[in-house]
């Protein structure tokens, strides 16, 4: 996938951004086995970004900036696939994930709890990578 | 799952909804091949509904109100399993379609479109229902 800069502003300007926090959900799975890895907001600016390099950069409503997904852990995700759905308020990526795991907790999913069969969260899975030793902020 | 209803609300209360919304995005994923069927938001009462009935209930933005996925169409979503991520500010649910197809313009999944190699979108399903036949408002 190589897009002119033509075809990704025609793509950025078919989306429905929303009205007030102009941003869109993106859905993030992985391109081999459909594990959902994530969901994260994007900007026109960090969609653009991310359809220019062909890895996935978000907009931080918390930090209130731009953020490429990997730029502190290394845990980068190369993109390769890009949908979206019906009303074109939501995009949904397949990717690769680098390091297996996109969580900053250290899970390879953010959604690593499941509300089990008596209503109490329970973790899921195995930690990858231990946060404290990967972010040092 | 069968759910008491002080153990809905500790787990409706440990959520983060959007401050503004007061909404919670929910990703919706087949059960059984991990496609995923669309995205949706969900408000308390539509969660605690969800959560009582195990039927998939949202609330929509445009219309303002609740709705029950299927309630015109029969397409129920059934809830099989129940996941937050780590930020407790979105839901993951696994469900069984009824149906088959999740998407209103008659597709098995709300992301039928898909940019190809040049920048353009690209149906890459088939209609599993025929709208008209199905909506008849």
């Amino acid at each position: 996938m190589k897009l002119t800069p033509k075809k990704i502003i025609e793509f950025v300007e078919s989306l429905k951004f929303d009205t007030k926090t102009k941003l869109i959900p993106a859905v993030v799975q992985d391109y081999k086995d459909n594990t959902i890895l994530m969901l994260a907001y994007m900007n026109k600016e960090s969609l653009i970004k991310t359809l220019q390099t062909k890895k996935m950069w978000y907009y931080s409503r918390s930090r209130k900036k731009l953020w490429m997904k990997g730029e502190q852990s290394g845990h980068l995700q190369l993109v390769k696939q890009v949908y979206i759905d019906c009303d074109n308020d939501c995009l949904l990526f397949k990717v690769k994930q680098v390091g297996e795991a996109s969580c900053h907790t250290g899970y390879r999913s953010c959604f690593y709890r499941k509300l089990d069969s008596k209503g109490n969260l329970k973790i899921i899975a195995k930690k990858i990578f231990d946060p404290k030793k990967v972010y040092t902020l």
